[in-house]
């Protein structure tokens, strides 16, 4: 099938077979209209200085091509016509996150502003449709300590269940010590923070770029598996224990790297290769299986779903569509039929989210 | 076990075994005296002008743990002491590559007199110990033409069995035109290129050596992975379809990208996001499941191995050891024990080696 055009062969409605479980599809895309005239105008003026970012946006937003005007208008429904697709593909219920690259190449004050914005129209359309919609927070971690508050007042005041962190923030990556408080806030308030790929930071962009690998081919898995690791390795885990991190696209195969990462990361330590690189309380592969939990965004793939059940465990793998960047109504029939008893397809579309997310669906 | 030192619990010699097939170790690292010197001197004058190169032969040649020179010192032995881990492993056979970054770092003269060097050396061994060693022709990218013919004179005069490039050399890739004449001479002479991690280009390093990942716990598979990609995206490929590429490392995580790499490439190129991008002949999995062959160097799971094998096919998964930088008996075992039919294993450890490589073990 193609890549370019949602398929909808069968539009009967599919919320009500008796199969056992609901849709929960947990990396769900919007944006608000305001950031995207944001964007149009920051696109047109070239004032951002991250290539990244006019690859990505200057594509989905301003090309016009068939797939990029797809994946534009359907971001910014919060209504009717997204609910329109869920019913077609037999999804119940999307955990919303603000699409990468979020508020993070904005100026600070526009960061704040604008990721308040977001989150109370996410708050809203939960509010009218609470069957149907999730929320995470977005948050502007140019300013850690508004950041915490932000998600503070995304869970008490407005009930979203999580934080979306779209990778680098103008090339930062949250393993720096300024940002801990975002860390302590998501796991005072015991929701996950979703770290969501974007395309790689500036520092390092230029090889992928020039070939045309910068974006959810190859560069996101990269820049977002690189920053999973810079959080693990440098002791987050250690100092917040009880956080949990949610990755997309199967971890951004660092389940598939675990033996390595163990291997190489006990002899780097243990010789002090770096200065910096101190030991951890566990090997890399605990904070895999027990503070990671992966979806299956992009990845509608049984060797790699079944893979990673295996090796991080049922309860850490949770269904994703990716809506709209991948809006494929046969991937949600492909995974419906991946070899699984009815206890775990249950937890795979359904209750690992709501034990992730908090929620009932 | 201890990732800094060899554990040789059982040192009985274990190449007779009634087992039903030989170990032929596929990614096995030297360096000759020569070129160690001429690293020391690099790095004491920090005349390189690529922080990689620094990071990693800085360690291994030049900081004096107990791993750098366990590594340092049998990456420099052609003889007694390779033989006795071999035999004391049970590795039949090394298939002997010059280790990275080879000469791919220095200046064009340098580097053309030293791959010259180094092959010398390397068939000198071959001859000498011919049921023990085989080898992969180093060469000098900085010279395409006199790289062919210096692969032309490997195979022809001196019996080597393929090509091993270090990946980036100097911060440029073998999709550019100019290095055509490297995989024309290889797909001619019938041999495959082993495409050998190195640290990532100076174009995108910083932000993996500034958290201690540029090296071979997760730098080198995206480095390497990055320039798999691009080879295959540029099309490479399609005007060398007889070529065959050897990815260490389980193919860097590509095998574990591929159903994304396949979605997202197809919409990429429908939707012309790139000029430059233009449609292949075959989808990106179909040149992984054809074009390329995977050694186990570094990854000894079976998780993993069992995910290629699936993937990838059975005759395209093959075992390599890593040695010296992974020195570990135990992690033949645990392959010996793959849950892998008398046939299968004996592809895995044996025959697919004789078939990519062109040798009898």
């Amino acid at each position: 099938m193609s890549a370019d055009t949602p398929h909808i062969d069968r539009p009967e409605p599919r919320l009500h077979e008796p199969r056992g479980y609901k849709r929960v599809a947990t990396e769900e895309a919007f944006l608000p209209n305001e950031l995207y005239e944001l964007y149009v105008r920051l696109i047109e003026r070239g004032s951002v200085p991250d290539p990244g970012f006019q690859s990505l946006i200057g594509y989905y937003l301003m090309s016009g091509s068939e797939r990029a005007r797809n994946v534009s208008e359907r971001l910014r429904d919060l209504g009717e016509r997204r609910l329109a697709d869920m019913d077609a593909a037999g999804i119940d219920m999307q955990i919303l996150g603000l699409t990468s690259p979020g508020v993070q190449v904005l100026p600070k004050a526009d960061a704040i502003s604008l990721a308040s914005l977001a989150n109370d129209q996410l708050s809203e359309a939960v509010r009218k449709y609470p069957t149907r919609f999730v929320g995470l927070a977005a948050i502007a971690p140019q300013d850690p300590e508004r950041a915490a508050q932000e998600i503070e007042r995304g869970v008490r005041k407005l009930g979203l269940r999580g934080v979306i962190v779209n990778s680098h923030t103008q090339g930062e990556y949250l393993d720096a010590p300024k940002y801990a408080p975002i860390f302590a806030a998501a796991e005072a308030l015991n929701v996950p923070l979703y770290l969501h790929p974007n395309t790689p930071s500036p520092q390092m962009i230029q090889p992928f770029l020039e070939a045309g690998l910068d974006g959810a081919i190859y560069g996101f898995g990269v820049e977002t598996g690189l920053h999973a690791l810079r959080i693990i390795t440098s002791g987050v885990l250690d100092r917040y224990p009880r956080l949990k991190l949610v990755l997309g696209h199967l971890g951004e195969a660092l389940p598939f790297w675990m033996y390595r990462l163990d291997y190489m990361h006990r002899g780097t330590v243990t010789s002090r290769r770096y200065d910096f690189m101190k030991p951890l309380q566990k090997p890399i592969s605990a904070y895999l299986r027990e503070n990671i939990f992966v979806t299956t965004s992009g990845m509608a793939w049984q060797p790699a779903i079944s893979f990673c059940q295996a090796t991080l465990g049922m309860d850490h793998v949770l269904y994703a569509m990716d809506y709209p960047y991948q809006y494929v109504p046969d991937e949600v029939r492909a995974q419906d039929e991946l070899p699984l008893g009815a206890a775990d397809k249950r937890k795979f579309f359904q209750s690992n989210a709501e034990h992730v997310f908090g929620i009932r669906a």
